[in-house]
């Protein structure tokens, strides 16, 4: 197979012009190129990022996926459901899809054929992400359409750069964290604890309902909540985001609110948009994505809201600074996603999502039981695709293990989240339906 | 029509539960909000990142796309040609546009479904990348799949960090400067030279045949290289990239080699890669892209290449700093576009995407020709999709705005560039064929 395309390679390169030759003089030489001599000249005199060299271990969903195969390989018959990184598994429904396919038939032609787009996304997107999603409550000139919330949250960093403080919950969505580091805008990790210094870690814990006392935690310039939390599947009720954003704005922070997980909000009152609590335009920051409720974790699509009338303290305005960031280091989400995007939010394609979301949350609500029913104390699940299992002390990388091995099910620990998630274990409903019954019979065997 | 959307929202929202209910009850509040002293409150206490004080200006094209509209605001009836920005405009051919199709498609399927991929790319695009278009030169361990190469370039910078110096091209893309300045590597802007301290110009003009002399120019740890050059159209020769892989090897710089444009190669022995240099593998990367030949701009996949050899001066790979940012910062290319880009792959797509390369080359013959009919000093187009103009002394944005009133035809300024941009106009040949000679006809009246 290798040898064929290779050959193939060879036939294209003398028929069409725009390859490389096949005749490079110093392949050979590249490739053998095993010498330890080599291997030190390789070594350029650039002095690698510092800020590289504290990061602890590598990516947490990768590492996951990493001892996953690892077992597969062990056991090459096993049969692994896997309820850990929170990944749709549903087709793409009709009327969404129809927008994707026609989105890219369109580029065959001459009149629907498109280029490069406005960075911020397509002007109809925008308006209908203010419309429909937040009932007005945002002006389209407010969004910027992205290839997803992760990639948005590198972006809004960059904006802030090096000399910012930041707040995370813990335990939280890694990039929060990752990516301050990756910044600059920390010292050292700190192994005992398993926390850098110069990051604000605000405990989320049983006692605190998984919401933290944002007064009583040191002031930072910029302060990241997720609501429906992940990992903890719990979502903030509206006084907890009205006493946050009230501290907030009288401690001249910027509120990074990443509300990826909203439309699975089910209880009546709790906010699916930090701009429903009054004030919120005076110091947040919305971050938000199309991945998990229609369907487009691989597809790429997202936004992110910064009021107009949010200003840094020497008032420059923070959007006029996140616009640099997107039309100088960004070029648009996907044409083709953009109008499968415009098509989600379509009375048919909203329809859609509200069923795939139903089917998501019925898969929460088994995976509740079945750990409520085995005597675990069980969190989230209610508003989001996630649930916190409490593990009564255990170690979660080893209950990581533990089910991994007993059940063949990949979970996340919940210490892969930070110290907080110590002693619990989080569970996706982000699975086909067949599989998370499956799941629930080999845990019940397994952890009974 | 704002109205009836606006009443669709709330209809919508009220059958639906995912939106925000429209009783929001501080909205009246929010909108009406432009009392002075709350703006005064809107003023948070974050200091704005001081690098993006430093930057002057906006990023270059949407400033085009403003002076573009400025024009059209005045001038209602007026039939603009755009020969701005690099944008292509043909359809995208019919096996290209099958992969695409397909691969929306697939997605309503369960078996075609796919959720997260790998962040690098997926494993198929991956080795075609490597076996089609490098020829096996590279492993396909060493690519990285893409959204864009200008994306790329601001994840390399976040790779580098803030301590690295760079050196850039004058003129060059002003990606490669402008996010150097957002990283903070450089100090402030003097505003005489038109250069940012703390950078590297390596000027090119016509004397150099627009390569720089690297040896001759400051050390730096970065050197982004652009060939064919944006905006000179220029293709260095093998002889010149030679020298520069052996400059950077004796001084410890990596080399950012940009090689959007390769493909557009038609002279013989111009290297496509700069991994047909020697040595290349132990100084190098490569930013690559499928916008510009594959009609790609706007659906949006590129690729960079980091070899497993190269190593920062601690012995660390530069491939496992990448890859911590493309896994932490990033989630992958759209999962619809990495099928097209399988499919440019395939001897089919490649056939297409030979004839467009043909067309657009075609263009810029005929632009070229115009100018040199006209007496100009004409620069690339050959090579490449740019046409660079020397105007005889005369300013770049002067002429710019001649043009676009006199001949209703958008240039960018070479000034637009960088200071050694001035007194250079660059035409781009992304255009209809009908566009390019009534724009011709249009500027021989214009500039004769």
């Amino acid at each position: 197979m290798k040898l064929s395309l290779a050959v193939l390679a060879l036939t294209l390169s003398s028929a069409l012009s725009f390859t490389i030759p096949s005749n490079a003089a110093h392949r050979r030489t590249v490739n053998s190129d095993t010498s330890m001599t080599t291997q030190l000249q390789a070594t350029t005199g650039v002095a690698r990022n510092k800020n590289f060299a504290k990061l602890a271990g590598g990516y947490l969903f990768p590492e996951i996926g990493r001892r996953r195969n690892a077992y597969l390989e062990q056991n090459p018959s096993a049969n692994i459901i896997s309820l850990g990184i929170g990944d749709t598994t549903q087709p793409i429904p009709s009327a969404i899809l129809k927008g994707l396919v026609d989105g890219a038939a369109a580029l065959g032609t001459q009149d629907g054929y498109s280029g490069y787009g406005a960075e911020q996304g397509k002007a109809d997107l925008r308006e209908k992400i203010s419309e429909v999603l937040y009932n007005g409550l945002i002006d389209p000139s407010e969004v910027f359409v992205s290839d997803g919330a992760k990639c948005d949250i590198q972006r809004i960093q960059n904006m802030f750069g090096p000399d910012v403080t930041s707040a995370v919950q813990d335990p939280s969505y890694p990039v929060y964290v990752d990516t301050s580091v990756m910044m600059g805008q920390t010292q050292q990790l700190d192994e005992a604890k398993g926390q850098y210094d110069g990051i604000v870690y605000m405990e989320c814990n049983e006692a605190n309902g998984f919401y933290p006392d944002v007064a009583a935690s040191p002031r930072a310039d910029v302060v990241y909540i997720c609501s429906p939390n992940n990992p903890t599947g719990v979502a903030a009720t509206r006084a907890q985001l009205e006493e946050t954003v009230k501290v907030c704005k009288e401690r001249g922070s910027i509120l990074v609110f990443d509300a990826a997980y909203a439309p699975f909000i089910r209880s009546s009152d709790v906010p699916k948009s930090i701009f429903e609590i009054e004030g919120a335009k005076d110091c947040a920051i919305e971050v938000n994505s199309f991945s998990k409720y229609a369907g487009f974790t691989g597809v790429r699509l997202g936004w992110t809201v910064v009021p107009e009338g949010l200003k840094f303290s020497d008032g420059t305005p923070v959007r006029q600074d996140f616009n640099r960031v997107m039309t100088t280091s960004f070029n648009g989400a996907s044409n083709i996603v953009q109008a499968g995007g415009l098509a989600c939010l379509s009375p048919a394609g909203m329809k859609e999502i509200e069923t795939l979301i139903d089917y998501y949350l019925e898969n929460a609500g088994i995976l509740r039981k079945t750990f409520i029913d085995l005597g675990y104390n069980v969190y989230g699940g209610t508003d989001a695709p996630y649930i916190f299992v409490s593990l009564n002390g255990k170690s979660s990388w080893d209950t990581f293990s533990e089910i991994l091995e007993k059940a063949e099910v990949v979970t996340i620990p919940g210490a892969g989240f930070g110290p907080g998630g110590e002693g619990f274990l989080r569970l996706s409903a982000f699975a086909p339906r067949e599989g998370v019954i499956e799941a629930c019979e080999r845990l019940k065997k397994a952890m009974a």
